[in-house]
């Protein structure tokens, strides 16, 4: 939200009784707790149960989500190595009484662990997930570290970690939070002799804390990359799963003017899903992992490079400090290679694709690469996150593509039809054609990629 | 090299007669192996048999090396995992000739390894030391990589691994190297429940290496860091070893005007030292460990900082990406505040310390930190590390603080008394006196720490 509106939430708040007036009926914060500049962009929190000061108070957070869908991150893996908790146990060792709060190798592997224990953990990156610290007992730890080595990985299984995550629910219900979003929560159960990542014992932990969500009126998002099965197994066991198959598929059928890939996964995808093209992470291409061939991933991640003109290039791979080598930083514009036409293609496949829309700020403005961002910070993901300014928005929002996806936007809004059911029309793979019907009212898109054209057609029908 | 000349070994040797005439009676290239600018400055060798052809050929280092006594880097750890040995084993896997060229975890763990046998490996960061690699007949790996993930440990005790660095020296005898510096040698042997460093074996295997190199009239010097007591026992088994105590010790006497712990020092220092105030690598404070307490060396830490205005900060701990948290980067110039007469005292303590001085091309010219490059690379070391063009060399020689030290080194050369007995005069605790003597030659150092200053006395003697 700093970035967008250069403030807190007031600024916020007068950009959407603003310009963006009439857009959003809910909103998705990125982590706004204290601090939002730590190692990893407000991912790891010191204390989540206070917004960042220069952000705002929770009844300016209360203010801002007024008569909207608010929802929050919660960071159910790890909190900063900075955090009052870990700070304590690194003073106090197995006294301290957050000492069952985090995750320790011994703790998982008991009785050692083989080069074959080890390989098996799902890994985002080539390290293994540990880190070395010396305690003020003079005895050195070897903490769980998924992320970064200033992230500790929580126990969410002891009884610490469980009223850890209890204590920040209440918080957020008090403050007006109408749903969390389950940060890396494939990652949050370890258990020696399994990958380590979305294993039974995960659904189970996502399943207990939905329960304890719901008792307190709050839905749960689940933020999960990985192939296609898993996300529809685990849509089935929360309220909200993300589509990420869907932003690969899509370039897809752009790049190879094939929708054939795309078309099969409409069919089948989680109708409970927050669609999207583009978030403050990179291109997750592997979710398309099963859709597409490996040579069919292989393309689109040279396409997004070329199309950028190597930009993405340089935030991606193993260049710029990349998080996580599976997904590619760019922009989604940019991706697309700035054509204005592809990108409304883009969008209006998102929007009527199964599930409710979220549009990422920088791809709300139609925004390129920051390649000074990148370069200063040299941190991949950086690439699309670039600061706005107010006279920026300002200016951005008078675009032509701008004022064609809020016009999208409003549509997909008002439009009863919505309300109603999804239907693929049949047609060639290299066009793609969704109707959406309820009662009377209808919206029907048709896009033929050869042609890299589109139109929607729908029935006369306002929202009552 | 190429930071100093601007070019390759003709270049420096146009340097060395031209503005340094005299000055040098050997000297140390760091890695000058195809390639110089990899992951790790040339510490990661793709070809360690062959020169950067920018640099020039083997007969131009033969020239440069003409009258000199070369040293130059066995890099015995790791090679690039971009060597074509390596290449050959991702590819080949098992079937490769080079599959017992290099280290894995399952090699030295077959039986797995508790959080105790991982925290006992000594380790230069806080992660442990393997890179997961997915090698071309999809099988993983885990490999042992002590220093980034772009530099693979070698086995040094399989076949091919002897007979990798036994090439390597056969080559450096043709090419007229008179010693070789071994690099992070100290990390050579792994053995499961133990630190893996410095161990008996290491010991042995050095033994062993040094008679291979003695063979070829090859002398050894062993680049290790660690504690005093470490370093006096090597230096009793191999030719040369560094004095890496004297930099913290010297700077210790300067800013607490103690010269208590720098005597004691010296009383016991290797002979067989070659003496350094600085390097490419920070500055070891943990090297003066047992002589100074823990309190005087966080001491040593703050004052760089206080000293160098926070610039060694920028460079050094956990930022920029420190490879060796426990050294400081920072310029010697700059670790002194940029007061000419503390640096004559710094050099002059060093030049008349026991052992072979050794002056990094930075300290040569009294340079400061080069915060542009650190801001463009982020390596924290690069702060020491400027690039020098002609016209920069030729200007910085004019200062009178280099003018001194050419003087002093000079002096070094050519006096006769420091072929013969060192002994340190009595007096205060803040001030230091050493002498030289050789029959009737001698040279005295009498350094007052409060008053800043120093002296030189010496016998009218030139060297026969």
């Amino acid at each position: 939200m700093d970035r967008l509106s250069g403030g807190g939430f007031q600024a916020l708040r007068a950009l959407l009784d603003g310009p963006f007036a009439g857009l959003f009926g809910g909103m998705h914060l990125l982590p706004f707790y204290y601090p939002i500049d730590g190692s990893d962009a407000g991912f790891d929190p010191i204390d989540h149960t206070q917004p960042d000061p220069r952000l705002g108070s929770w009844s300016d957070l209360r203010e801002l989500a007024r008569g909207k869908d608010l929802m929050a991150d919660l960071i159910v893996n790890h909190m900063s190595s900075r955090s009052p908790q870990f700070e304590d146990f690194r003073k106090n060792g197995d006294a301290s009484r957050y000492a069952d709060l985090f995750l320790t190798y011994g703790h998982v592997f008991p009785k050692g662990a083989t080069e074959a224990d080890l390989l098996q953990i799902y890994r985002i990156r080539p390290s293994l997930p540990f880190t070395a610290m010396k305690y003020d007992d003079g005895i050195e730890r070897l903490l769980w570290t998924t992320f970064t080595s200033a992230q500790i990985d929580i126990n969410v299984s002891s009884d610490s970690g469980r009223s850890y995550l209890v204590q920040i629910l209440k918080q957020f219900r008090e403050a007006g939070v109408r749903a969390i979003r389950l940060d890396a929560a494939g990652f949050a159960i370890k258990k020696a002799g399994t990958r380590c990542f979305m294993i039974q014992e995960t659904f189970e932990f996502i399943s207990g804390l939905t329960a304890q969500a719901h008792a307190l009126d709050i839905e749960v998002l689940v933020e999960m990359h990985g192939q296609y099965e898993d996300q529809i197994q685990l849509a089935r066991r929360v309220d909200w799963v993300y589509d990420f198959a869907l932003p690969p598929l899509v370039l897809h059928a752009l790049y190879a003017q094939d929708a054939a890939p795309l078309k099969k996964w409409l069919t089948m995808s989680p109708r409970n899903a927050v669609t999207v093209l583009d978030t403050h992470d990179g291109i997750g291409v592997i979710d398309a992992g099963g859709l597409l061939s490996s040579a069919q991933i292989g393309s689109i991640v040279e396409t997004i490079h070329r199309r950028s003109n190597d930009e993405s290039r340089q935030a991606s791979g193993e260049a710029a400090s990349n998080l996580d080598v599976s997904q590619v930083n760019c922009t989604f514009y940019d991706a697309l290679g700035r054509q204005d036409a592809e990108y409304r293609i883009a969008r209006s496949l998102q929007f009527f694709s199964p599930g409710v829309p979220q549009v990422y700020y920088v791809g709300l403005l139609g925004g390129t690469n920051d390649m000074d961002l990148l370069r200063r910070t040299k941190e991949g993901r950086d690439i699309n996150r670039h600061h706005y300014t107010a006279q920026e928005v300002d200016l951005e929002v008078q675009r032509p593509a701008v004022r064609a996806l809020f016009e999208l936007i409003r549509f997909r809004n008002a439009h009863p039809a919505f309300a109603g059911d999804f239907r693929l029309l049949p047609c060639m793979n290299h066009q793609i054609a969704i109707e959406w019907r309820d009662k009377e009212h209808w919206a029907r898109l048709s896009v033929d990629l050869k042609a890299r054209s589109s139109a929607i057609d729908a029935s006369p029908g306002v929202r009552s």
